[in-house]
């Protein structure tokens, strides 16, 4: 293969910096890969593809013959938000069925921890409480996931193959969700972040919900208010949330999601994109791409995913 | 059908015995139930068939044309240890299959929860600590199930269907079990509590396990060595440990487990009997009693389960 110049903008620590470069290298051995900041002038204008995570916004002006942007995220709705890049760029998501995997596994593990009671004995353990809690079997925990795509659908069949009536919900079917929503024990949400799908677990989709029903957002923290959650908790409309991601991360260490009682918070940490299996799908897409065949997970920017 | 007196030994709360009284009641509708102590001296001796859950010692004194007990737990560790009943007695287990399904969920979602860290993610919510964990594949986490009966068969199914390679061990298999501990990272008991088992999970067992693997005790208190699990914990030879049964129930509120950050205390609350489904189960097994049938799940004294 001809050597190929390939920008490199991924934002995080030194140590996720460094894995995502080694997979890269192992997985296409014939790029230069562009992680510096600038690039030389000279190589700038022979970059026609770059591989992002979570970049920060600007970080790809000046890339004028940029023509891909393969993200190593599988939700693009940074990416969508900045301005800077021209919007006859093609960008494309990260699906990786590693990924999916661990979202299901979450998914699963927060339906049988909010089914099974196991944040209240975690509670009550605190305060050294012995009490056994009503125990109900999987067939009445009815399960809703909102997003049917890759990992909506990887954790629908996980769920549902413990026992659990379980409705994936996808946006087009907009009139449905609250009769879905009202019974519905739990509530996952896997969706994109768009203009339709931000703000959508206010406190009319609680309410929608049975009372003490449990909620699990692991896809983007601006689809959560996160006023109404503190209200619909405080009233019991809500049992519990656990919540994986948030509308600013790291979660300030004066937030009250830390220390409330009812919330489960974790950071970020649903799904880890794993940077071996990841880079294999880039090198797939690269090579899709150099051979002038249609690549997969291509965002339509109308759709907002 | 006949009317028929059987004895009603259950050892709870208030709560839980007439949970159990109107279940088997509705079971069972031919049936005179004498839960009353003492039962009056002319019933006494048309008495042959008990049904008791966690009898107190003794109780069963006194009903000397008594033949059959059939327990509505599923363990008999405490019926078997009561010399007061004759040996020629048969004595009946409990094996339902929705009682199964609720200790598969919970192995699962333990099982869940060591491999991705979620124990760990709530002491780091504790102490505000946003920081992510290495996350591995299902695949490279080996899951040991200690008791092939029907517990320990649900449990397989439930954990090798979310891509967790499953070996499942009988204490007729004692030479291999160190071999297996050796490659498990996740172990959970689920044998029956005799005096071959009882002590099992020690400093010797431990130290077989690899570093930092999980513990899963779902069975009985006795199985447990304590002092050699805390020390486990503490040199880090065992990472965490999940447990739900005790040597004395309810764990005592001084008990050093309570606040061990590393031990998840649960109050025997694996799998409850549902009265509903189990009180179907023991109809099932006295009508074939009666009828002169082979009645399942007799013990074995000699196997001690």
């Amino acid at each position: 293969m001809h050597t190929e110049h390939i920008l490199l903008r991924i934002r995080g620590t030194p140590a996720e910096c460094s894995r995502w470069q080694d997979a890269l290298r192992a997985a296409m051995p014939h790029v230069v890969w562009h992680a510096e900041d600038p690039v030389d002038p000279a190589i700038t204008q022979q970059i026609q593809v770059a591989v992002v995570a979570n970049p920060a916004p600007g970080s790809l002006q000046g890339f004028s013959n940029l023509k891909l942007v393969q993200s190593l995220w599988a939700g693009v709705d940074g990416l969508l938000a900045d301005t800077s890049i021209p919007e006859h760029l093609v960008i494309a998501r990260m699906v990786d069925p590693a990924m999916s995997a661990a979202m299901a596994q979450t998914a699963l593990w927060a339906t049988l921890s909010l089914h099974r009671c196991f944040f209240q004995y975690a509670q009550q353990q605190q305060h050294t409480v012995w009490k056994a809690l009503p125990q109900k079997k999987a067939s009445d925990i009815h399960v809703a996931i909102l997003g049917a795509g890759a990992m909506g659908s990887a954790a629908a069949a996980s769920i549902s193959a413990q026992g659990y009536p379980v409705s994936t919900w996808r946006t087009t079917d907009a009139q449905h969700l609250h009769a879905l929503l009202g019974k519905s024990q739990v509530v996952i949400n896997l969706l994109p972040l768009t203009t339709q799908t931000r703000n959508l677990l206010n406190h009319e989709f609680f309410a929608a919900m049975p009372k003490g029903a449990g909620i699990v957002n692991l896809a983007r923290g601006g689809h959560l208010v996160e006023k109404d959650l503190i209200n619909a908790l405080a009233s019991g409309q809500v049992g519990h949330a656990v919540l994986d991601v948030f509308h600013a991360e790291p979660l300030a260490a004066d937030h009250v999601f830390w220390r409330h009682p009812n919330i489960t918070v974790l950071p970020h940490v649903a799904a880890i994109t794993d940077p071996v299996s990841a880079s294999q799908i880039v090198a797939r897409q690269l090579k899709a791409w150099a051979a002038g065949q249609a690549i997969d997970y291509r965002v339509d920017r109308t759709r907002g995913y």
